[in-house]
Formats: C-alpha cells, structure tokens, sequence
C-alpha cells in the first residue's frame, strides 16, 4: 500500500499536518512519539498558542491528544531510519521494513543527536544506521554499536549472533539487557577513523578496532535521514509554502528554523499539508 | 508617545502578534475590529486549528478574545488611512490624527475592496482616502464621497460645510443619516476619469462632474495602506521572517499569501512579532 502522505514527527508541526491532510481526505501515516513531542511535554507553561492561555505543555498536548482522537489519527511509533527519494514516490525504512508515501513531511523538530567526528565521513565505508539491514554486511567481523536508547540493545543482541565480536558502547545509563558474547564498554566515543573503510573507534579512555560501526540513535539530522535534502546552516530549506528541494518532499516546524515556537510549528504543518495536497493534485 | 509595535488588523495573525509581542515586554497597539475578524465569526465550522475540533468561528472567536482580556490586550478601533515610513519609526494616520510606532505589523488580510478604474491612477490628483483630512481643499467645490460603510457618512457631512456641492455614493444599502445638502446618488461607481487630475466619475447610469473624489472603504489594499511596500501580485512579499522590503515593517496572514488559514495566520503572526522585537533590539 503506498500512502498519499508521510509525515515524520509528531510534535506540533506533524500534527496539524496530519489533521489537515486528513480533512482533505488524504490517506496518511504519521510517524512519531506515543508521547507525541519530548519537548512540549516538558514544557511548565505556555501562554503563546493563541487561544490556549496560561496551559502546561501536558494540557496542551491532551488537547491535541483529544483533537486527534476526535478525528481518529494514530502515531506510528516506529522509528524512520532513512527517506528515500524514488522518483515518483518517497521509501521510508524502518529497519529493514519499509512504507512507501506519495509525498513526505519532515516535522522531527530539533532535538537530534549531533554526528559524532567521522561518521558523517564514514557514512556508507562501514557507519550504517540500521544494524539490522546491514548485519549480514559483517559475517564473521567485529562491529561496534553506539546505541542512544535502549531499543539498540534488541538490534545489537540480534547482530551478536552473526559477527565474530561486538561492542557495545551505550551512551545513556541503566541496565543493559544484552547476550553475554557481547561486550559493553562504558567509555565516551570521540571519532570514528579509517582510511577507506572505517577501522576504528577512538574513545575517550582507549580505542577499539572494528569492521563497521552501527550508530543507532533516537534521531538523526534531517539531511541524513533524507539522503540529498538541502539545508540552509542546522535548518532544512524550504520556501514560504514549506517545499523544499526534493518534489514531493515538504518541511515544517522546528526543523525549518527558528523561532522554535509551536504557534510557528502548528502553521508551517498546515502550510505543509496543503501543499503536499497541491502537489498530489498534480501527479 | 512612540510605541514599540503598532499592529494593524485583528484577524489570528494579529492577535498573535500581540500575544507574543507582550510576552516579550513591548508596548504595543493592536488596530482592528471589536469583532476581530468578520471573517472568523462568520466561520460555520473549524477543524483544522490544532487544539480545537468542532468549534464555530464565534466560539474560537470566545476563546482568542479570553486570551486576550487575560493578557489585558485592547483594540483600538480607529481606521488606519495610511503608514509613512520615516526613518525611524513609522507614521500611522487615522485622519487628522497620528499614531508613532518603531515598528509595524501588516495584518490585514485579504478582504479589502479592489480600487475602482481610475482609483490609483488619480490618487493624489483628486482622489483621497480620507475626505475629513483633505476637505480644506476642497472649499467651494464639487466634491463626491463613494462610501462604503455607515463611518462613511459622518465624513460626508462634516465635508459638506465647506463644498459648494456633495454627492454622496453609498456602497450598501440601508437608510442614509445625510445632511439635506448632499445628494445621494444610488448608482454604482464604474471609473473615475479626468486629464492632469480628477474631473468626473463614470457611473452605470450617468456621470458625475466633480473637482475631487473620496473613496471611503474598510480596508485597502497593502501598498496602497503602505506606499512603497512591495507586492508580489495581490500579496505582500516577505521572507521567512516575515520581513517586508521596508526595514522595521513585518507581515503576517492572509495578506501574505495563500492558504488563507487562520492556524497558518497565527503562526506567521508570532514570527512576525518575534521578528519586530529582534529588530527593536538593533535599533
């Protein structure tokens, strides 16, 4: 099934494009958080968003909460590796599953984890995102995962089980639920190094020689989640009707520029939607 | 008293901007309707304002005007005929009298009455916007007022003590509160026509011979409220910023393009707000 619309975030922005796109009777998925938006949860008050005063971020999202439900749009909470530009529709991996949309919207805000030295680099010469996809890629090697968030432990157990050693190196506290083959290394990554292909990782205290190194975060800079998108500074490019370089392929909110408000966010999502809209009318 | 940001037209763009202009401090003036939007309240139904579902535009209407009163923000219900930029700060005229601003907002959406045939043309050569301003020039002369609104007719009496000769051409209909020395002329105005300045308006049955002509509407067109602002055919053109080609004068809304959408109107709004205090931090 390929979708009319993608939209990739759910915060404000995401949000009131999902809604728009919805009443002009697109067939849509929206991709985010059960939370919807980290930062709006957190927020202890806002009194900006025109006709919500004096609200906490968590009132403000059971709004929207109750707006979505009302109209019955669901969050899909899985995480979107990469975009994929195929001409006439857009490939959204996810691991190794993938959905495909006629257009999408990126809407996945500013809160994503800055590349390590090297890995934009080594991007493809052994750093890949998805360690799952790329496993069979390291047969018998030795693979090193830098994992964000616990939902990397499931990859790199899975990995285990074909390379010849594994470390894993966690950057967030807790416990670990990984196989015993695998190793964990409590030290702070600095730069990924290698002449061709990668060959090692240099760590705070030490390095470690690896084959491939699977950077598994919560999300990546928007021109790596798009392979091609342009992007002005930290911000993706876009014009006043949310259109960026890619056809087919619109922004809006945070990931557009500042100011980083939701008021901006929720009208650049609806600016978005309509355009992605117009740009279905005409394929 | 020069104030920081004078934002004109009460419709979610405006009303944002004045929430977001007072969150940070800054002493403003929000020029519009007691009725904010005549387009709002006539909304049978919106659903695509994120945070509201299944609300009337009065009901939204109840709730930006709670967000208001909360913030204590008024609206000042005087016409703006004209904004002269100076320099630095900006000349706002309703009739004789003058308001100063460091900074504007343009948000005056997009109902405005398009200018007759002839209109810009003689502009300043016989035809005016504000006929209480310019009635000494008028002494002893023939003067026609084309009168949109009721306002209009308080004009037209007072210019009447000191024309030899008044036609008044009412734009709607209803009972006329003239003085017996005006005729009203119910006819519709086609073209105003002269040589070097006004000399007759063409009408649909007839024509009418006279030294000068007032054109009296609720809203012009933007470059005509603002001269030398630049438009990019009907609409104001501005950046992402919500930057207009005049230093210190900001956009947001309707005005500034398609979708007319009030949750889009609100977010350029806030940017355009936003924007005015950066630049008030330069100046």
């Amino acid at each position: 099934m390929r979708y009319d619309i993608a939209i990739v975030g759910s915060g404000p922005a995401g949000l009131s494009a999902a809604i728009n796109a919805r009443i002009r009777n697109k067939n849509i998925i929206l991709f985010g958080s059960a939370d919807f938006s980290n930062k709006l949860i957190k927020a202890p008050k806002v009194n900006n968003y025109l006709g919500f005063y004096d609200i906490t971020g968590t009132e403000l999202k059971a709004q929207f909460e109750k707006h979505m439900n009302v109209m019955d749009i669901g969050v899909t909470t899985e995480r979107i590796n990469n975009i994929y530009a195929m001409g006439d529709y857009f490939a959204l991996m996810v691991n190794e599953k993938m959905y495909e949309a006629k257009s999408v919207i990126i809407a996945t805000g500013m809160e994503y984890t800055k590349p390590l030295k090297g890995e934009e680099e080594f991007l493809g010469r052994g750093v890949g995102y998805c360690a799952t996809c790329d496993a069979p890629l390291y047969k018998g090697k030795v693979v090193t995962i830098i994992g964000y968030n616990k939902d990397a432990e499931e990859e790199a157990n899975y990995v285990s089980e074909l390379t010849e050693k594994l470390y894993y190196v966690p950057m967030y506290n807790g416990n670990y639920n990984l196989r015993n083959n695998i190793e964990t290394i409590k030290d702070r990554p600095l730069e990924i190094q290698g002449e061709d292909r990668v060959s090692k990782v240099i760590l705070r205290n030490g390095e470690l020689t690896t084959d491939g190194v699977f950077v598994l975060k919560d999300s990546v800079a928007p021109n790596q989640l798009v392979p091609g998108l342009a992007m002005e500074n930290e911000h993706i490019k876009v014009d006043l009707n949310m259109k960026t370089n890619i056809q087919g392929c619109f922004a809006a909110g945070d990931c557009t520029g500042k100011p980083y408000q939701y008021m901006r966010a929720a009208g650049q999502g609806q600016v978005a939607a309509l355009s992605a809209v117009s740009y279905l009318d005409l394929i």
